[in-house]
């Protein structure tokens, strides 16, 4: 049984992802791809590694069709607009962007500044990341998908919220280092290659819009995420400082930590003692859907450092929003996912 | 039916990337993989990308048992030495380094600087480039592997040569750009990162071995290879400059590039007038096949600029191996290679 | 005596270089710097370097006093339309577009597409290389800037043509890697730094109008430039292949390049045969006026590869313009022009 | 009057450093540069931005002669080793090593691991931050350098702690990035470019000894610093996260700021409204002895992020001692120091 997909917002950094994963997928047929800004160029022309893979070309978006399963990936805002023409057309929707990832409206009012335009939807929708949410994605019809760096810090913590390790009163401070993907398909004058070359700019200190999700998904009140633009085109890694409840061990946490690797297909620890990669590091992650976790406490305060590193397009976008759609069709969850990242790279 | 394969000298950059491909390959097992640097160690604690992917170790080469297939991933100079004890392993073997791509003694002295270990073996290895020598594969028990830079060379001159444009009279230049992961994964002084970040450095203006397989394989003997390195990890750019026939058109040359590109999976010819990647470039086939082809005339003078890029790992080292060896073991000519490179990277 | 300045199109590149250079100047006083993007801002918003180093704010162009000397740094094509202004403003004036580099009305009209808007102007100017003109200059008014990548040229051939060891009748290809400054401070999408990072473009075959300079400067008619884009923020490297006429040595050779470097005070030669550093590389150039030179022949052929390093926006651009200046008025040719660069970088 | 100089240790990053300030420097005359490995080659041949600058060669550092002051730059453990035959060589001494940092024999041993070898002249020097210690340095003899972290770090607070507005029963998280030259000229595995380009690694996450200074100049207790390596060779910035006591509001901070900028000729606040460079970064800080201060609070919480920017080599290494060198020998405080940086770069 195949299903057929279309992608709305083409030719964007995630929406070029998406189709990557998806032109590759055992079950799925790409019906349709839209980009108004590329309508009727070939799609290698814009993402140059397709070419001869596909001769599909950028359709119009108002000349959609019915499909079996819609990815939305649209700049953030123009989802919640059209989003009951989208029901229409399909009966599985993933929307990419940030549109229906907070169950709340007061919530997304605070977060991004103006009333939601659609916010009867939005309790409808099931947030994207699987390695919270699988039972109910296996039945829902509606998800988001995740920001990246929500994505990162979430998973960087899950291990210690899971296993009710964490002391929340203490403030959660995470540090996410991220490449120039993040920030999209459209430059900008910050993103000119002579001033984004070889940066370290800490462009966001307080109030990332992610945090709402972080607290939404990990019911946590007391954490600050802050954002650090480095030289690298893919990658986020999360490094995020926590204190650990009186008592917890070292064999506490490795213990949290192998039980959720072990439940989830693309959850891998990273603790060597040897070698050049002890720790979860992006670049390795380029392309694939793995989230790499690791740790460190320091026994005498409690202080515990917890990373998580991913591919942003990947696991912050395009791949969890394909591994959501696996499980929302029954297919196998890791199905067009099978791609493990390359070294050296 | 599956193969099962062998790979000595695994902890290298192409015997890795040769893991990679084979871990994922339909047809085949991966039965060992060998390192005496890394002896006992996990794979994926040196290839951090295949971290839950495989829970080989890295073996000891003396204790190689009989395979189907054997790949050798030795520094030059090592396979010559014990061909003989190989060839009694496997059937089948694709030899990675430069030990067996030259057919004759004499040339491989020359450029090679001592007499060949094994010279009677030379001539019964088959030059691991399909796209050159297919049906000889189909039949071959014995192949080399390719200078990545040599391969670039041949592949952009290819359409010209196979239909003989150039006019051999005048002098080829060849200025080939490349990445960090071609030297190896054994650092030296040149390679720390302080000095070798931000680098265009012309570290070979002539002699570069890898023109012996260009001169052997297309016969063209006025030909120079040039080569800088660049801040690139993964990706070689032959830019050839050389002089077509008196007469050739652009539109001789396109049908050249055309057909060339229609016989061959892996070809492609990249030609646009519009969107940032009009010509070949090496970034977007990181981890991939393909070798991206592409051309400009200037017609007044019937000087041509003939262009390829591919990934020096793949095209340019293993995956031209695996796709050497699936024509001799009869398999699917893209069988394991099928993945198609990422944007943006 | 303090000499008065002003800078035209003080927030690109070549005039935040230019405006470096001169407030360290121990003979200049910088009078005014305009832009009308910028208007009103202080220089160290759009030059991050200059913080504390000045109180200059950027001022309308039109509003511009007499000054001593005046440097212009507008886009090609804006000088030729206001000169007879300028030249009522400043009696010393280096224009660093490309709309003054060559004599000829014919040769602009052929390289840049269109009729020059003020060739009477054109043969007023000296071509701003001191290497080739230092005694004109030093009785000049008016001077143009250098194309980066025709100053790289020229100076790479500049000790073969000088002892006329070239052989004429032979082509000479110049493949020149250039970094991301080169396109100035306004981004295009090929600049945005997903698609810029990690690049080898090569983005002209052909044609480039910095050609045109070379020719003029050293009457070589049998040259072709080829462009391409890696991944560095400032250098040139220019490796020209090239054919020494018969008999020449490379003792010869050696003559020519260590008498040219002892003539011209910002002129290295650069080969080793140990160490890292054994040929020019533009990195540890960053910032410095120096050229570095180097070559290699192959005694066999007759072939040279003749190499020039320099950073882009310095002897490709404001280096050359102070020095020049320092010329025209007087002043030690080196003035303002002592940072060596850095290593490592 | 001008006075001699020798660099210990002078082929390394932080002596290379030391050299290309020095030559440039109007009080100074360097002697003598020494280094084992590069015994009898041309200190250009190393540092090749230092060609046509100087023809000294590296010396033996046993036949040392007496100057007027000498800088140590040697690996950690070695200084301590020699400082009595050192100290009779030249009234003035700067050992840019660890040897001397700390005043504490214990605390020596608890953050090194080993008991110092020379405890007795812990308390004879004095920290060489000049900015925290401006009289004693216009006094001594003897004075340390500074570890290019505890510098960044030590900054990013001092207006802070200067103004006493933090509250000091809360943690205090520094997250770090740094670029590849701080792990000095000797390349290791991590070090190699195919591994270390693209990085976002944080390889330390508690216990760094640079917090040892930290500690020991601020009498700050309850601190971490972490650090990750990103894709850069030069530069350092700190993310310092704290809380400011209860009242302190974004005047009395800026106020802070403002002041001990004022004071100090290296520091810079950086905290723009428009523009790209909004906050420091340490790329344009490259061969510059500015310290770049930022911060930005959040009045709900009272968590302030504190951030510094600064070149490693330079107000991290060699940029701080030779302003702690311009005070002990009563020199303009900024001599030699007045390289402004690059933009782009």
């Amino acid at each position: 049984m195949t299903a057929r997909a279309a992608i709305i917002g083409g030719s964007g950094y995630t929406g070029g992802e998406l189709l990557r994963i998806l032109l590759d997928h055992p079950e799925i047929e790409v019906a349709q791809v839209t980009s108004r800004q590329h309508l009727g160029e070939y799609v290698y022309q814009v993402h140059p590694n397709l070419r001869k893979r596909t001769s599909l070309k950028f359709s119009d978006p108002e000349t959609l069709a019915a499909v079996d399963v819609l990815f939305l990936a649209l700049p953030h805002g123009q989802a919640q607009k059209q989003i009951d023409r989208y029901t229409q057309l399909a009966a599985t929707i993933i929307d990419l962007s940030a549109d229906f990832r907070l169950r709340s409206p007061a919530a997304y009012e605070h977060w991004y500044g103006s009333a939601h335009g659609s916010s009867a939807w939005l309790d409808q929708f099931v947030y994207g990341l699987p390695e919270l949410h699988r039972q109910e994605l296996r039945h829902a019809h509606l998800a988001s998908g995740v920001g990246c760096n929500a994505a990162a810090t979430i998973l960087a913590l899950l291990p210690l919220t899971q296993a009710d390790l964490i002391d929340r009163t203490q403030p959660i401070i995470v540090e996410i280092k991220v490449g120039s993907s993040e920030g999209g398909a459209e430059g900008n004058p910050g993103s000119h290659h002579p001033e984004r070359s070889g940066v370290v700019r800490t462009y966001s200190r307080f109030g990332h819009r992610h945090t709402a999700e972080v607290i939404q998904e990990l019911g946590l009140e007391n954490i600050t995420l802050t954002m650090t633009s480095v030289d690298l085109v893919r990658g986020s890694l999360a490094t995020a400082h926590a204190w650990v409840r009186a008592g917890v061990t070292s064999k506490d946490i490795w213990k949290a930590y192998r039980q959720l690797a072990s439940e989830n297909p693309f959850l891998r620890v990273v603790k060597e003692t040897r070698g050049i990669y002890r720790i979860p590091e992006p670049k390795v992650l380029a392309g694939s859907n793995y989230a790499d976790l690791g740790f460190d406490l320091d026994e005498d305060s409690q202080h515990i450092v917890a990373m998580c590193a991913i591919d942003n397009l990947m696991k912050g976008a395009a791949g969890s929003a394909v591994q959501c759609m696996n499980l929302m069709l029954g297919f196998e969850e890791t199905a067009g996912l099978d791609f493990p990242g390359l070294h050296p790279i």
